[in-house]
Parts: structure tokens; C-alpha cells; sequence
């Protein structure tokens, strides 16, 4: 089986029109197909009457040409006769709204009912194609949370949350300490009184709405599980996976991915059709670092953008070369198979305008060209390639707790999570320096720099494993609203701010401001900028001074620190940084931890990166612009071309694949 | 009975008042009057207790005094009685909730229930007034779909939707496939499982939703016309009428017209009070234009606006003369008569500040001096143009399937179908270049140009009647985004775009680009300018170029073409074009039509509007300007000033009639 | 018992934290805690078993300590064993959304069980704290109306409000007459037939909704009586006391207040948060100068900003200075106490980053310091001038019944009835003239000019009034939009506006413009200017015309008026002035008032505040700016600084207290 695959529905065509789509996919180096994950009226039309052989005829006709499938089961599309006998499991969002039919995703996931349809549809699939050799390997739904944007809030899932409690908690006395149920006379006598954190005429608790995120999740990862021990009862030598969505929140996907063989990752570097005119460069590259991380190891892509995206609303047309970079962009970065989304644009459905490589018509057109040129580029690198590692020195720490708490507490309106680990990326991404995403207690030691924004909720177990780190030699770098929540998001209040990194990052906070619509002046030496959505005024105990406040009455105030810790240095950043100011400190940092800073001076927009194996390391060298550049003669010193032009050169929206023997 | 009315609301005002009312409309000229629209409880204050005595009384004192009566059936209205005892009539919207009592509209119109009552009240209004000589018509309804801006999701409409789309269909399986449920599981093995298309958890189905809408207009026409049936039965030489609103969208006023004597319109160019200052001119135009087209005849105004409009927010006040030009502009646009709205201000109730021409004191004022003006300089005009028709050359094509289509899915968030169309109008009417609207299959013979935006659904018989009148000399002009779906709402796939459009047009489209956020720059030749919303990239097969693009990828690339084809000419437009490019190209299509554009070089914001009967063509001047403008002596040479100053003079907001003996 | 208190919560605290507290609270000059208002659970942990040992625990410590208590009625915050037995209590919104358990304020107040249930709790506390010579006081719930955004649309409610309707109205026929149910069919025929005026298909009756207003506002007072008369039942010499919230506008306070001892208000000069980044220094006086005339006498503040703000989002952090400064503006507008909020910031619910005196980690730090510092300089002055009055020779009128109307009909969007109060207040600000802010039907007497903008809804009683203040020589001002309604939200008819005061302004205005998004320009004669939101075109009959309109079709028509009437003057301003214009109109309305206008030339941000005893004044100096200010010799000549610098200086954000010997 090739490294090329493309997602393929049948059952939207004609059925004699499969034989020129595998004519077709042959000529461009299909070798596997993904089937069936929206299909259940079709395997299930009558409760209890199944219907495979279209599927097993698909299935053999794939066979026959050499190309391999993958089976997804269809339960992110519950069929209309079931919906209608059991209307209860449509899920019910925080004003109550119960959604309806017509859509996807319409299903609540803890409804007991739906649990028994799913497990005999899923059970009938396994016994069916659980042997079937030329079936590779099964997808468990479609993106998991996608369209719970409201999670649910039904009868059925308030029970479910209250057996989660139970379950977690034990005595109701200790649910009341870790809310803090104390506040606002919440205390509960009973699991049994516990209220969703629905719509409320005023305010919530914090902690009951970070709980209630944990359980969502574990309430899909429990999902998941469900269907994967079903399979793997009736499977052979068949992998099992999942299609994420990056930084979506739905779900931990470490959790998730527990289960997993590998998980996979859906790229639309045109953005789900709603940004313009397509992701930034950088977090594109991060959310590929970022789904390497959930297993730390190398990931598929199983849905990469194919051409414009769109449902009711369209995106902007990759521009003729994009698509094979962006492809490239997914291998550099640990994608170790692409599968196209999807095949032939659908001309029925909501998804009419979320095209495929082929148009409406059928017709090859200028997509498939370049597709086709593309994995022809690409096959024979990605075998050799396969399962090397990055060799990224620094690394930036991913928390779903932190996410979510402060999602629910965002402080600044304009303060998000991801924007904040993004602005950190982007400043390592402009200097040309790889990071690696790693979760809390992932192992450090590879690392001469860590940087761990926003340790909003810090345990003492991550704590202790920063420690460790940093007195051992490494670098840490760490932010304003950290060390401020315990593990049931509240507040710390046995010593003064940062919380748990107090000794670390040898300073105290006594006193912080919220950048509301405003922002502070701050000057670092050598350079000055600005600082925005919050401020820590610092106190230096054991650290020194790198930066100071220049405006506001805390003008003269450090805002950025540094402390000697162990063999380690450890940094402590008060505000957030305007971009050249992140860039000038970052590279501060990378030249302390010495580490390497080589492509500093190449244009930005593009993007260096390299995966390093035993006796050969690759270097991808990727033009997100769309004007020719040129690599200069002493970057390229030592290293041999291996797919791209000789002399330096990039194409608009071109790649050049360089390799340096050992 | 002369061309004037007034909405009259005696119920509003102390029984006495109705004397002076009487003499001070018979002092302006008012024959008419529309009476009892919202006026159910007074009718029935009680269940099955019928209470006439009052308007028969009202009824008589207009008669006494000469002035005729139109009465409107009360059901957009149900009094409070009935709502209690059924409250079930209520309307749901989309998310569930069920609307209340306090406003209007409040009425779900396939709820059984309420068709009972609707059908007992108006059986007795029609015994009670089918056969006075003073009754000279009828309205049903008020502005039908007015307050259902979300429709009704209700149970009701959900079954009688379930029956519509089994007359329609006849089988679930060819429900399946118009719909093309292979898409997500969607299929149904039975009518009765189809959910209405409300609130779902992600995404729905577009032709799901198109059969939606067209079944809401339905089921609004079918409301109509039971009312219709049972007036008819029972009344003698009078009309039965609607008021309409332009180009709102909730029923297809084509089919609503076809159980109607003739359509009225009601007309507020200070906009709905939520626009500002007041409604573009050329759309104020296009909007008439539009109402007689409904019928292809002339039509009324039912409401034209008589003061500053509002509810809880106020519109502007009509400037000195605004309310006598916009008169003339509904008359100089076939209206043959025109009811003012309304006689004296509310004091109480939604509409306190929906000015009539009396102010809330009753006493006469500037807006009944200048009524009494407009109704005596116009009056007998309009004995003399009755019936007369538009002499236009031009004609643009209106489709409710592609208006309901393209809201569905826009593309592009900026792009609407009724602001594409008023972009075409408005290119003519600053050319001063008259246009009627019409029907996709309207007879085109007197048309020189037939402009076609947007024929995103394309029906193949639609195409056929495009296609004669072509090739019998006609030219037609399209533009992107047409030709790309069937009457389902589903892409065609038979061939590439656009479509059934392929061969007229001589073009063949393998690309387009969705200009979110951005524009692109387009080279005509003598012009250049800018394009918007959507770009289609144009390959020439048997057409010739026209202009191209000048920017992004497909710099270069044909943006506009023109065909021969028979013995007519195809312009296929592939972008918005901006204001001046879109004008520059009208005008030399109309060259190329040989179209005369003689008053192109008049001030902007004059209006010129020509009527055309046998021995005379009346020729209306409209300034909206506020200043005095003048008629270069040329331009009215040969022509008679009937109406307005003889110099060729404008007033601010002044008109003048011009006529042309044959 | 000294003037400084904080809110204190013991029960969010070890036990043992409370010995620190006191000792604390003692250091500063803390006399007395506010405790308990959101204890319920604490307090009846389960239905029918009371708990106060605690309490009394806590009250005694207090007592030992010389700390006064002051307790509050929990009835903000039913507990979760009460909402799960009766969820009915919940309230619902005007969408039907019913809300749930996780916040504040999920009460219904029409509910009889849960009146059952706060008739028992507040019948256990006042036998139980009545007589308890520690216990001061009482609070009743907390900030009444907060979390009632939306008010509540249950079947209890709609019940409750038909019977209050059937009170008020006593036949559906004045209830039909009063609303003006004539209009669009709504008249009832039963007073059980009435519907809660929430979610409409379109429009509501604007009648119905002021009186829905005065009901809630109705139910929320008689909700509060129920638990005063059970605490003074049981109480002795306690007081009995609310925490209103300034403009807010879901209850009467006038009403309110009857019932109580005094009013206290919540002050947070940085605002709720929300605002940025404080609000505005004229708006926090005028806010002050509102409660004290509520009872019209002195108040007490019961939570006063003691920190950064913030629940899920934070406002900006208070600069030093700013905390003592915003004490002394409270005490200078009339706060006899002030209670900071609170004492040490939660670490854990809804209000985790509403920050107290103390962090979370309950270390003193400057917030501590500076509240010292301020109890410290004003503890002493406060028993001096407790109870003086203001020297106000201006008033500015409050009206609940204005305010509410112009909430349902703005008629321009921009139009809000504080924010006019606001720009009138703020144009005597900026002169350095105190006012007063009365009741309607208030005693004038003391004034030498009152003004009264947007009398919309004016009563005869009311129109009396004012007229017998002018004919004995008072000024009064008046704005646009007045004399429109009568007290049923009904427009006059009667005459021409202003209505009711026609005869006063000695004007009539037959024409008026809603100026959206538009202005008009305004000639003063010495000074021109700009009008926004509404302009009334005025016609003098008596009356001399001082300002005219210099554009628009309206251009030279009167803007403004003054008319001599009895011995008084009359000024009518016909649209809303920009603010130089109408601080150039005050100052000559103030010089004709012979009001001393000394202060004028002070900074912008210079507070001047005065308060009179029988042989003392007080002057108040408040420097809202962040720079170091100077008074003029000349100012501050023959009075004595009390407390601030000697030398006429103020510090940034500084205070002085002058005194005059009469």
C-alpha cells in the first residue's frame, strides 16, 4: 500500500461510474480509499435489516485494482428511521433547544438507547469486514465533537454527569470543597441534586464548568472506546483510528488517542471556509506538530484539502501550486499518509461546495494535475522517510485544562489560549526554528528550551516535572496568569503569585492589570514595544530584571524576568508581548540555550523544517509565497537536493526537499 | 370613484369623530377607503357572536358622502378568545419557541383549527358584505409572511409539509433522490419521517430547504386563496387583492397573483424605518417595476407612505415635496391608484409613530396640505394613463427559486440576489434607461435586451424559452453563478459550467474563485475597474472576449465574453462589477442593442419614467434631488409640459409630466 | 459604631481564619461586617433544619471585637435541594428558556411556594438575630432586579400579573381602553385572557409592556415588604436596609425605599467590568446624587470597589490613589457609611477575580494600605457631617415611567433616557455646579433651576407641579419628546405638543425630525453647534426663540425657546446638544438663574462638592486626574483645609476637604 489515499463515496454516484474513478485514481497513485463513514441508512435501511454487499462489492472492486480501504463506522449520522423512533437522542444544547434532522452530529452520546444501535451496527460491520484483507484499517465516526460546538445538556447527560461526579468524587462533601460550593449557597446534599451548567440568569461556577468539560470529553472518548472494543473482538490485522480537528476542544485527544493505533488529522489550510484568506502559515505548521503530540509519534492526514472548501459559504481557490505545498507541509511536518479530501465534489448534500479533486463534472481538471504531480513528487520520499523524528530543541506545552479553564475565564475578551501558544509558534516560526508541541508531562529531555505558556491550573505533579527539567539544565519559559488554579480551578491562595513556580521563576506578583482595550509600554534594553492583555507587576526575589514597564503606575516595574535555577535559567514573561518584541526575546532565549538559529535571515513565509533519521537528515524547505525565492549559496552548503530545483530556487508556492548524510 | 384612498381605522377614534374625517377627505380628493384589516374582535368579540352593525354604519357614511369601501379579511390578527382557546395557532420558529400574544402575524396558517375559524369569520363577512354596492372590493390578509421572517416550524406544518411533498413526490424514493439523501445518511424509508429542516447540530440540506420555502409560499397561497373561494362565492362586482411587499420573499407573489383581480403594493420610501435616510431611488423604482410584474398589469398602491414611519424607532420625516414625487414615482410606475397609509397617527398600539397624513391631533397639517396637492395635480392624469403600459426595451429577470437558492447559499456572506439585480437596475436607471422585471418565462418579444443575473437554478424549459428568443435576435447577458443547479437544487454534473447556459454563451468555465474580503481587477479595454463577491475564470470556446482579468492567478484569464448565437447576441458576465465598470458596459450593450439613451447626460437623481398609449406617450421627470434642476431645452423639445413648470424647471423634490402626441 | 464596614464571608474560609480577620479589620478601622446574604444553604441545610450556630458564632466573635454585624436574607440564592423539589421556581425568560441552577437570581418572585419557603427562612433568622443587640441591621436579598435581565415569563408570573391588572384596572373594558386594544385586535374580554408580552411574531403593544415594567417593578417590592414585615415583627432597633444599583432599572426604588430604613447603594467606579476603563467621573456623581433621592436623605454604601473587578472577564486595576479618591466622592454625594467589597477575594465561584481588600493569598498588600489610609482620613469627618445636606441650586428630574418608555419606543436608536440625564448632569459637572437629582412630584422648592429633559409620559398632577414652581418664579428646562404620552403609554391627542406643557414653554411644535445617524446644525447666536438624536421643529407663540436650526429643510426654524411664564422662565431645547453647545446654553441658563458659577476654570476632572450644616460648610476638592492639580488662591480664600495639603495642591487622584465657617 502507497502513501496516497483519498476519501470516496460511492454511493453519491452512479454505480457504473466506479470504474473510471479507479482508472483514474490508479493513473495519479491512489492506493487507498477511506468508505463509508456517513452510510449507516445505507448498511442499515430497515432496523435490524443489513445491507453490505454494496459495500463488500466496493470493497472487491478496490481489491481487484490493488487499493487498499478503510471502513468508517457511520455514527455521526444517525438515519431518519431511527431519529423518528427515538427523537430523545437528538442532543439539546444550554437554552434547551432540542436540534432536529437534517444535518449531522445529531446525536447525544450518552443516550442508553443510542449506545445499543450503535453497538449493533458496529458489531455487524466488524463480523462482516473484520476479515476482510483488503480492508486496512477502521475509522471511528468523523470528527468527534465537530457539531457539539453546544455539547449537550439533556436529561440523559445530566444523569451521565452526575455518575462522572460520583464516580470522581466519592462523598458529595468532597464535590462541594471542590467547587466550592460554599460560594452563592451551591452546596449539594446529594450527587443527584447537580444541575447542568446550563443557561443561568447570572453567572456560573467555574469549577462545575471545567468539570463538565472533562466529562464531555470523557464522554466521547467513551464513545470511541465502545466502538473499538466491538471491532478489535472481530478484527485482524487492522489498524484503528480516528479523524481530529488539531486545536479543536471538543475532546482530549490524548485521551482519545489512547485507544487509537495513530490518529489521524483533517488539514484545510483554507480554513474551514469562514477565515481569509487561509490559516496563517505558522499555526498550519503547529497543528501538525500539535497531532504528532497526541501519541508522540507520526500521524496520517485523512482528509487534506483538496480545493475550495465551503457549505453554504465559500473559500477562496488554492492558488495553482498550493495544494502540493500544503501537502508537503503535512509530510515535513510527520504525516506519514495523505488522503485527499475527497474524491469528486458532491453535487448534492451540504458539502456541494467543499470540493474534491475532481469537479461536479467528473472531468480532470487542473486539481487532479497537480495532485497527480504531487504524489508522484512525493511516494517514494515518504517511504524513506516513514517514522523519523523531528529535531526540534525547543518545545511549547499543550493543556487541555488550561484551554478550557480559561475559555471559561478568559479574563481579557481578547485573551485566547491558542492565540497565546500560536503568538509563541509564530515567533520560533519567523526565526526559522523548529518546536516540537508536547502535553505537560511529556519527556522533556530532548529540549534545551520549554516554554510553557499560561500555566493558568498548575498540579504539583507538572510542577515537580518543570522542576526537574529546569534543574537538570534545561530553559523554561513561562507567562503571566500561571501557577494561579488548582486542578478544581480555584484560585490558589496558600502564598502569593506565581503559585507552584514561586522558587522556579524566583519572583512574586502582588499585583496585575487587565489590558482592557489597552496596552502598556515596556522596554527591554536594547529594544522597547509594547505589551498587551494583561500585565504581572513583578517582584524580583531570586531573578533578575530583563524587562521593564515604561508607562501606566507601574512604569519602572520589571515585567520580564529571568532566574538562575538549578543548571537551568528560567524566564518569566508579565504581559504579552507585541510580535517584534516575542521575536527579539525568543531569540535571546535560543541563543542562551545555544541553539542553532541558521535560517534566521530567509524571507518570511518560508518554512524550514527537518526530520531527522538514522543515517540521512531531510530538510524541507517550503515557499508559502507566491513569488519565486532563492536559498542562498551558504544555506545549502553540505546538503544535497533531493526533490526541488538544484539551484536554490523555489517556485511560488514551491518546495525543495534537501538531505544531509550523517 | 376616483384614484385616491386612505387606510381608515374608525375603530381607533371616538364614534364621532368619523364626521370630520369624512368632510376632510372629501376636501382632499379622497374616493376610497380600505377598512377592518385587524379588526377580528370587533367583528366577533365573542366565538360565533357576529357584530357588523358598526362597519356597516361606517360603510353607510362613506356612501352618503361618495366615498367607496374596501374591506380586508382580519385573519393576519386573531383576537385574543381565540388564541387562548387554541393555543396551538401559535407560530414556532426554528429553535421551538412559540411565539405569543401582543403583536400580529400570530397565526400558523396550516393549523387546522385556525382554518375552521378563519373560513366561519369570513363566510360571514362575505354574506354580510358580498353585495353592498359601496363595498368595492376586498383584501385578503395583510402583507402576507410579514412577522414569519423565521416561518413556522410547528407540528402542523410539519405534517402538512410531509403531504405536500408526497403530492409533490409521490414516492419516497424520488424524495430521496431529488434530495440527494445519500448525502449523510439521509434517506427516508417513509413521507412521514421527513423533520422540517429547524435548528440543527451542523449543516442541513439545501434542497431540503428549498422544497421548504417553496411549500411556506404554498401553504400561504393555498391560506389565500380558501379566503378567495369562499368571497367569490357570495360577493358581486367586487375585486379581491393583496398587499404585497416588493421584494420580500416569504410567498411567490406570481402565484399568489393568479387567484387575485390585481396586486397592491405597499410602498415606504423612508425604507421600513430601519434604513437610512431613505430607499435608493433606482431600488424605490426596480421595486414598482417589480409589482407589475406580477400579473403583467398594472397594479395599486394599498399603502404609500404618508409620514415618518416607526414602531419603536423612528425613520426620517419626508422633506417638503418627497411625499408628492414619491406618488408620482408609484403613478409614473403603474400604479393606477394610490391609497395613502394612513388617514390620522395612532395614538395607541405598535404603530403609534407610523405617521399618517393627519398628525396623532387630527388637525391638518403640512403632510395634508401637500396630500391634497399631489391628489389634485394628479388625479385626472391618472383617468388618462390608466392601464397605459411601460415602453421599456430593457427587461431583468426575477426568480423566487434562485432568490430562495442563493439566500440559502450565498457563497460569498456580501452576496444577494436581490442586490445583484438592483446593481443591474440601477447601471440602467442612471442611464435613465427604463427596465421592466419579469419572469423567467415572460413573454421577451418587446424586449431588445433581457439581462439575466444569477440563473443559478436553470431549469431546462426556462433555458428552451431563453434560447428562442436568442436566436430570433434577442440579446441576453448572464452572469456568474448560473447555470449550476436543478430545480432540486443540486449541482448539474452532465457537463462543465455554465451549464444548459454552455452553448449560448460559447464559454466553458473550469474554475471560479470566491472573492471573500477581496476584489479583483478587470481590464475592459477603454475602462478598467474592479470586480467583487465571486469570480468565474471564463475559457472561450465560440464566444469573444471582453474583458479579463488583471490580477492573482488567473491574470489574463477571460472575466467577461459575448457570443453570436443565431441571431442574437449572449454577454456572460463573470464578476460583480463595480459601479462605473458595470455602467460603462450597459451602456454598450444598449449601444450594441440599439437601445436609444437619451437622457443619459440628466443630473443624477432625476428619474425619467415613460408611459405608452396609443395616440399619446406621457413622459414623467422626477427630481429626488434636493435642489432645482433643469430640462436642457433639447431634451424636451418636441414634447408638451402637462404637468409642472413649463421652463423645463425641477423643484426640490418636484416633478413634471411631459407628453408626445403619436 | 464607627462609618467604615466591609462584606464579610466566613463561611469561604477555615474556620480558624476568622481570629486573623478581626484582628485585621481592627487594624484598619473596621466597625462592622455585612454577613449571610448568600448563606441560605448554610442556614437550612435541609428543608426545615436550621442551622445558626455558626452565625452566631461569627456575630459573637464580632461582638468581642466591637464589630457591629449587619445581616442579609439569603433569599438571592435558593439552594439546590429546593430548586430540584421545585423547579418551577426557575425563572423564564421572554423566549421561553427557562433557567437553571449554577449562578444567582433563579428565582421567580411571583411563586407561591417559593414565597412559602422565604417566609420560613426569614421568619427562622429575625426570631433568631431580631433581638441580638450585635446584629445592627438587616439586609433584604441582594441587588434586587441583577440576573432579572430578561424578567421572568412564567405561568405564575402571567397569573400575578393579570391579578394585578384586574386590581389596577378593575374592568377588562379600562383595561381595553387604557391599552388601546382597538389596535390590531387585542382587546380582551377577560382579564384571565391576558398574555405576558414576551417573544412576538412582530410588535408589541407598547402600553402592555410599560405596564408589564411598573408590574415587575411592582412584584420585586412586594416581595421585599413580605420579609421586612416578618423581620420587624421580630426585630428591635435593627435597621432594615437594600443594596440598590444606581440607574439600574428592574425595580422603583422610590418604591423600594418606602419600605425601608435607608437606601445603601453598590458603587464600582470601574465599572461592572464591562466598561473601560472606568466609568465616567460626572456619571459616578450624578449616580450618587440619584440614591440620595430615593428617600431624599443620606445613604450608606454597601459594597464599595475595594479592587479590580471581574467575573469571568476583569476590569482594569484602580491606580493608587483611586480607591481613597473613590471613598471620598461617595462620602462628598451623601454616603454616611461605606462598606468595602469585601474583604478578602474568593478564591473559588463566580466572583474569583472581584477582588477584595485582600488577595486571594489574604496577605495585606497596597489595596489594605490605602483603605487604612483613606478610613483613617474620613472616619472623624464623617461622624461631623453626617446627615448635611447638599447646597444644590440645581435639580435634575428622575422618572421611572420615562425611563421605561423610552426603553420600549428610543424612537432613535441612539437615544437612551440616562444617557440624556447624563449629558445634562455632565454639562453642570464640567462647570463645577453641584445639582440634585429629584423625584417628579419632589419639593422644587430649594432650587433656582430644575431640569426636566424628555418629560415623554407627563401627568396632569405632575404638569401642576412644575407649573406652580414657575409661576413662583423657578427656571425650569425642558426637552424634545415631551408631553407626548399620558400615563398609559398613550399619545396625546388632544393638542399639539409639548402637550401638557404647551401653555408653559408658551410653544407648539407640529413637526419634528428623527435624526438617524444625521445631525442638524444649531446657531446660539454667540455660539454655533451641532443636534443629534430628535429634533423637534418649534413654532413660538409666546415664547422667544434663542437657538435655530441652520440646515435641513427645517434650516431657520427655531431649535430652542425661552418663554417668561408667571414669575419664572421656561427654556425648551429642541434636540440633543452637543456638549459645548449645551455647557455654552447651562452656563446662561445658570447666570440667569443667578447661580454663582465660581468654579468653572478648574481642570476638567476636578470634582467640586459641597456639603452645609447649620454653622459649617464642607467643601470637597476630588482630582480625578492622574497629574498633581493646584486651586487658585483666589478659590480657596476665606474657607480652612481640613484634610489634604495646605498649599491648594492635589495630588494625583487627591483629595481636600475645605471647611467654611458660616
Amino acid at each position: 500500500m502507497g502513501n496516497f489515499g483519498v476519501c470516496y463515496y460511492p454511493e453519491h454516484w452512479d454505480e457504473e461510474r466506479i470504474e473510471t474513478d479507479i482508472s483514474l485514481m490508479k493513473d495519479i497513485g491512489i492506493s487507498y480509499v477511506r468508505l463509508a463513514e456517513f452510510s449507516w441508512h445505507k448498511m442499515e435501511p430497515i432496523e435490524g435489516q443489513y445491507d453490505f454487499k454494496w459495500l463488500n462489492d466496493v470493497v472487491d472492486k478496490f481489491a481487484d485494482a490493488g487499493i487498499s480501504c478503510i471502513i468508517g463506522t457511520p455514527t455521526a449520522a444517525p438515519p431518519a428511521w431511527l431519529m423518528n423512533k427515538h427523537p430523545e437522542i437528538f442532543p439539546v444544547n444550554d437554552m434547551g433547544v432540542r436540534v432536529t434532522f437534517n444535518g449531522r452530529h445529531h446525536d447525544c452520546q450518552s443516550n442508553k438507547t443510542y449506545r445499543e444501535y450503535v453497538k449493533k451496527i458496529v458489531t455487524e460491520m466488524a463480523k462482516e469486514f473484520g476479515h476482510n484483507k483488503n480492508v486496512v484499517g477502521w475509522q471511528i465516526d468523523n470528527e468527534f465533537g465537530n457539531g457539539h460546538g453546544d455539547l449537550c445538556y439533556c436529561d440523559s447527560c445530566r444523569q451521565a454527569f452526575i455518575e462522572w461526579l460520583e464516580e470522581k468524587y466519592k462523598t458529595v462533601d468532597n464535590l462541594n470543597k471542590a467547587w466550592g460550593c460554599a460560594f452563592w449557597s451551591q452546596e449539594y446534599n446529594d450527587f443527584s441534586e447537580v444541575f447542568l451548567p446550563a443557561h443561568t440568569a447570572a453567572g456560573k461556577n467555574p469549577s462545575t464548568e471545567l468539570d463538565f468539560k472533562r466529562f464531555c470529553s470523557d464522554l466521547i472518548v467513551d464513545f470511541s472506546k465502545a466502538q473499538i472494543d466491538i471491532i478489535r473482538q472481530y478484527s485482524e490485522n487492522q489498524f484503528i483510528t480516528h479523524n481530529c480537528m488539531g486545536f479543536a476542544d471538543k475532546v482530549n485527544y490524548y485521551d482519545l488517542a489512547a485507544d487509537l493505533d495513530f490518529v489521524c488529522h483533517d488539514q484545510y489550510p483554507g480554513g474551514f471556509y469562514l477565515q481569509m484568506p487561509h490559516e496563517d502559515n505558522a499555526f498550519l505548521a503547529q497543528t501538525l506538530e500539535l497531532m504528532r503530540s497526541f501519541k508522540n509519534k507520526n500521524f496520517w492526514i485523512m482528509e487534506q484539502q483538496a480545493g475550495p472548501t465551503g457549505w453554504n459559504i465559500m473559500g477562496r481557490t488554492p492558488a495553482p501550486g498550493q495544494l502540493s505545498l500544503w501537502t508537503a507541509q503535512a509530510i515535513a511536518h510527520g504525516a506519514d499518509k495523505i488522503t485527499y479530501f475527497r474524491w469528486r465534489t458532491a453535487t448534492f448534500g451540504t458539502e456541494q461546495f467543499w470540493h474534491g479533486i475532481l469537479p461536479h463534472s467528473g472531468k480532470p481538471g487542473r486539481r487532479y494535475d497537480e495532485i497527480k504531480y504531487t504524489i508522484n513528487r512525493y511516494d517514494e520520499l515518504l517511504d524513506e522517510i516513514k517514522d523519523l523524528e523531528s529535531d526540534a530543541k525547543v518545545a511549547i506545552v499543550y493543556s487541555y485544562d488550561n484551554y478550557h479553564a480559561l475559555n471559561i475565564q478568559p479574563h481579557n475578551p481578547d485573551l485566547s489560549y491558542v492565540g497565546v501558544l500560536a503568538d509563541y509558534y509564530r515567533a520560533l516560526y519567523d526565526l526559522k526554528i523548529e518546536a516540537d508541541m508536547v502535553s505537560e508531562m511529556a519527556d522533556f529531555s530532548k529540549y534545551k528550551l520549554v516554554i510553557a505558556p499560561l500555566q493558568y491550573i498548575l498540579k504539583p505533579e507538572v510542577k515537580e516535572h518543570f522542576d526537574e527539567y529546569v534543574k537538570n539544565g534545561g530553559h523554561m519559559c513561562f507567562t503571566y496568569r500561571s501557577g494561579v488554579k488548582d486542578e478544581n480551578n480555584i484560585c490558589v491562595s496558600d502564598c502569593e503569585l506565581p503559585g507552584l513556580l514561586s522558587e522556579m521563576t524566583g519572583i512574586e506578583i502582588n499585583e496585575y492589570d487587565c489590558l482592557r482595550e489597552t496596552e502598556v509600554t515596556i522596554d527591554l534594553g536594547q529594544y522597547s514595544g509594547k505589551g498587551k492583555l494583561f500585565a504581572d507587576i513583578i517582584t524580583t526575589k531570586e531573578a533578575e530584571r530583563v524587562g521593564v514597564y515604561t508607562n501606566n503606575y507601574y512604569s519602572g516595574e520589571t515585567a520580564i524576568s529571568i532566574n538562575n535555577y538549578g543548571k537551568g535559567l528560567v524566564y518569566y514573561i508579565g504581559c504579552e508581548l507585541d510580535d517584534n518584541l516575542l521575536n527579539k526575546l525568543i531569540y535571546s532565549m535560543l541563543l542562551q540555550a545555544k541553539i542553532e538559529v541558521k535560517y534566521k535571515e530567509l524571507d518570511r513565509g518560508i518554512e524550514v523544517v527537518t526530520r531527522k533519521g538514522k543515517d540521512k537528515t531531510y530538510i524541507f524547505f517550503l515557499n508559502h509565497n507566491n513569488y519565486v525565492a532563492k536559498l542562498n549559496k551558504d544555506l545549502i552548503e553540505g546538503i544535497e537536493v533531493m526533490i526541488g530545483e538544484k539551484n536554490g530556487l523555489l517556485e511560488p508556492f514551491g518546495t525543495a526537499v534537501y538531505v544531509k548524510e550523517k
